[in-house]
């Protein structure tokens, strides 16, 4: 095998030969997928570094990698040796990779990336701003790391499963007539999908190319009488074909060029998804056809959930709920007797998760985080930092599932042993605020953005803040991350909520050193009618979760009436929904966990 | 005098010769002032409609003006005969000017605006979207109307004032000193000012060519060398000779064009502001030099008050806070004695505020509503809807002055007579969301739209909104409407509040018919050192504005302890401020309306 220093110095004399004085090598992959498959797994490659986000120059005599602040601690450690120097993304003082390029660069000198690791928007942006500094910007149809990488994997080949009507409440009949309709609205001829839960939507299919996100790596054309579904052979079966005989004509992954070019004219207007279509599909397509930039119309179909989609959470949370309080029973027993460690209670989550038979695997890597641990946001456990949860502590479980059914992302956080008065007035706020966000009513336009302060506001009135998001949207057996909208002061801006979206409401608090503490419910948008005015259309919650929240850890003085009223209904509904799947201690356990405070 | 339909037909002549077939004329002014001076005034004079907000756009056979709901109603009357067909923004089904383009001209036509009336970002999205539909975008150097309107006005010519630096609190040095640096680090060589008050502001000038809004016409040059001032010749005089001399060259504003050439060559880079600068400026230089697109450094150094601004904040709203009383003591005296109309009283508040030395005029036309008018948002007296106030009413006055030390923006809702329990609830929740958000404590990087949602929420509880912004930012004698940052859900998006800008704080709930409310103070960003932490820097507001609010209004039972509190010790402050300057009856009555509840 190449060492990381040997692949670098094959990467140089490529470059030699392209003309190139700095490759980009980021991250992603074509579909701007947030897991990548093995084969794309490029700047793990060339870089010996493992984390999820990071992006590498390499340069004829330096080379660096960037990375935000979850993965400091591990770049530098992977980074040893390498040649890479480490770039922190937010640190004062440090260039962003387009400051670092102008700034190293000279006049004339020429930066190159793979035009399918880029979307249309950013490459914009990159020539704009390299071309106003003097330097080229060049888009080589080869990617000079598969060119190098000798045991390159190949596309995944795990079979299409067809997502059934029963789970999907629409034919992809109906989801292609809808899309038909907007495209025939904005004159356009073809529609191209690259964005592989688009894709899984719009086909009803899914498949486990990815960890964690039941997708299909292809891509799709649709026009008005056609849609092709460009995809690995491998991967085709029986019962898709059958499926979606009629509506898709199948291809395979790399004819999608060919396919591509053939579906267009001069004439033809095709619609792109600036935002996540990569620029390779731009540049194939931009001399040959009419371009026509907008967001597809699967964002929002897919975000605004039907009735059967709905009715599938609510069922999976009943299930995943189960498992929870069989979880949190188990835990309650177990670490006394000592030997529960980060990573066994997971796998313990999982088991009891897996023993639905609609169950399909995790929706992302289980965060179990004791005492400091938990302040660490995106911490997930690994043989080297894995401790034993002991009393007294705070032990923090982030965690969810992937059903036939629908997709599951829940956080409970657990008092081992007494919490201090601090905790208890953290959690408090945490709770309060996570509480007046799901009794809140808004009016019809209204985006997340200016919803997120609701949840925060307990936190600020005492000068404390949480660094993330409140809630991100959550697809219905799909990617547990899915937009367009957020509860966010960054993610999902311009983005009304509407009815049908379902939304993450999880707000925490994070002692560096000490503790970590978050609450998170999965929430979903319905009509208001009794506040409904002539004037203003009001929306407002429902929360989907089914798991107790630790009163232990609740400090009552600083909830309002309303608040109190709440939180024990929430109690007695998830008591209500759960308690006849439990028996003996396990029911007491759950009675006494849901009792009114 | 043409009418409005000769007009018409000389401008279809035109369009003729230029092969035009859709002349567009907007309503703003090549620096896109919200003021317009008359000698602009085009799309006025071509319609005859009179509102501040409405394009038009002319064709062959068709000719339409496209304003919005404010000028529903007025816009119908102005229009009628005139040919001109009404486009009613935002209603449903009703093109956008865009959209009507692109649906009624056929490919190849030609659309045409000056060049002058189109910032470059707007022209961008034009001709892009235009472009996709097959249509020309033509952008003729000479305006259309100008060339037909006989009796134009010229440039306005009243006097350039010097703004003192004991009122500035920064010299012009030390202003262009900061700008320079700015431009430095960016690399840039020339920096454009189009917009007024970023002009105004960096040269400590002033001048009365719009109403409201102290400004001076005018276009400025920067660079690291010299500074160039475009403006009308006939304004200059020796004072502001002085005042700049040395660090300031005076052209005619016509000469702008040539100058702006003469200071540019090849490799320049010349920095614009793609959201103010004209379309005329870009295509003017772009294919003579390097073009820089940023926001203006001036935005937010001007937003930013420094302490000798924010010292002229407080003491004008010391005078203007007098003025407030005296009117607020005479109307509950003269309105029972009958004859008293929202025009008079307008009239009277005026005068109260003229009696200051400093005074120099008012900052917007005053909104003073009676019952239903006050349901009109932007309502503005007329002496056809002028009407008497009597008991029982709801009378509201939203009003502001032009001082030399700082500008003031205020509204107070009175009850005539005894208001109903409808009232008193719906004033109580104003009352309760202006308060929130003047506690409210914020971190750093916290943008208005998260914190515009905090004084809505109370009307939301019970289903209820207002259709407008919680706060805009107000300049130091200067336009009281002044970005980029709001506290609003859709203006100042992405512009984080920063220490020394000055906004409103000003919730309203209107019920169409029968009356309107809302309570405006303005409120500048501080440090909050209590609640700072490591982990966030935290902000709060301070209320500037000195004037009571009516408890008439006012239901204790809605609030909370801590906003109560804030309400008495806030009416405690104004009278510690105000009552020096008042005794016998007037006296007496600050001191009931400021008496705690």
């Amino acid at each position: 095998m190449m060492s990381i220093s040997e692949r670098i110095t094959a990467l140089r004399l490529l470059m030699k030969k392209y003309k190139i004085d700095a490759y980009i090598v980021p991250s992603t992959d074509p579909h701007q997928s947030e897991y990548v498959p093995d084969l794309w797994q490029r700047r793990k490659w060339i870089s010996g570094f493992t984390g999820s986000a990071g992006d590498v120059i390499v340069m004829k005599d330096q080379a660096g990698l960037w990375t935000d602040s979850r993965y400091f601690l591990q770049a530098e450690g992977q980074l040893r040796d390498s040649g890479i120097d480490l770039y922190k993304i937010g640190v004062a003082g440090v260039p962003t990779m387009l400051d670092f390029l102008k700034n190293t660069l000279k006049k004339g000198q020429t930066v190159a990336i793979d035009p399918r690791l880029q979307t249309h928007q950013q490459a914009e942006q990159w020539k704009a701003e390299l071309t106003d500094h003097g330097l080229k910007l060049n888009y080589p149809d080869d990617n000079l790391i598969d060119r190098i990488w000798k045991d390159q994997p190949g596309l995944p080949d795990s079979p299409i499963m067809v997502w059934e009507d029963k789970y999907a409440g629409e034919s992809v009949e109906s989801k292609l007539k809808r899309i038909r309709e907007k495209m025939e609205a904005e004159g356009v001829d073809v529609h191209v999908l690259s964005t592989l839960d688009a894709i899984a939507w719009t086909f009803n299919i899914r498949s486990w190319d990815v960890e964690y996100n039941p997708l299909v790596i292809s891509y799709a054309i649709i026009t008005q009488d056609d849609a092709e579904l460009c995809v690995s052979k491998k991967k085709i079966n029986r019962k898709v074909k059958k499926a979606l005989k009629g509506l898709v004509k199948f291809y395979d992954y790399d004819a999608f060029r060919k396919r591509l070019l053939k579906n267009v004219s001069r004439k033809s207007r095709v619609w792109l998804d600036a935002a996540t279509v990569n620029e390779w599909v731009v540049q194939l397509l931009q001399k040959r056809c009419l371009l026509f930039y907008k967001q597809s119309p699967v964002t929002l179909f897919k975000a605004r959930k039907n009735e059967t989609e709905l009715a599938g959470f609510k069922a999976c949370h009943v299930r995943d709920g189960v498992a929870m309080v069989k979880f949190l029973y188990w835990l309650e027993e177990a670490v006394p007797k000592g030997g529960v460690t980060e990573l066994s209670a997971a796998e313990k989550l999982r088991e009891f998760r897996s023993k639905d038979k609609l169950f399909q695997g995790l929706s992302f890597g289980t965060i179990s985080a004791y005492n400091e641990h938990g302040a660490i946001v995106h911490y997930e456990s690994t043989p080297e930092s894995d401790v034993e949860l002991k009393s007294p502590g705070i032990y923090l479980i982030d965690s969810g599932g992937q059903y036939l059914d629908g997709t599951t992302d829940i956080t409970r956080t657990i008092a081992l042993g007494e919490p201090t008065a601090e905790q208890k007035d953290r959690f408090t706020r945490i709770l309060k605020g996570h509480i007046d966000l799901s009794m809140c009513r808004f009016p019809r336009g209204t985006q997340g953005i200016q919803l997120d302060t609701i949840a925060r506001k307990p936190l600020w009135d005492i000068g404390l803040n949480y660094g993330h998001g409140t809630g991100h949207g959550v697809g219905a057996f799909l990617g547990v991350h899915e937009g367009p909208q957020g509860i966010s002061y960054y993610r999902g801006i311009g983005v009304p909520l509407e009815i049908g979206m379902v939304c993450s409401n999880e707000p925490g608090f994070y002692k560096t050193g000490e503790y970590g503490m978050r609450i998170e419910t999965l929430i979903h948008v319905v009509a208001d009618e009794r506040q409904s005015t002539t004037d203003f259309e009001f929306y407002k919650f429902e929360t989907i979760t089914l798991c107790p929240v630790d009163t232990r850890l609740v400090d009552k003085s600083l909830l309002n009436d309303e608040e109190i009223e709440y939180f024990n209904t929430y109690h007695q509904h998830v008591y209500d929904e759960l308690s006849k799947h439990f028996k003996g201690k396990e029911l007491e356990w759950l009675k006494q966990a849901t009792r009114p405070i």
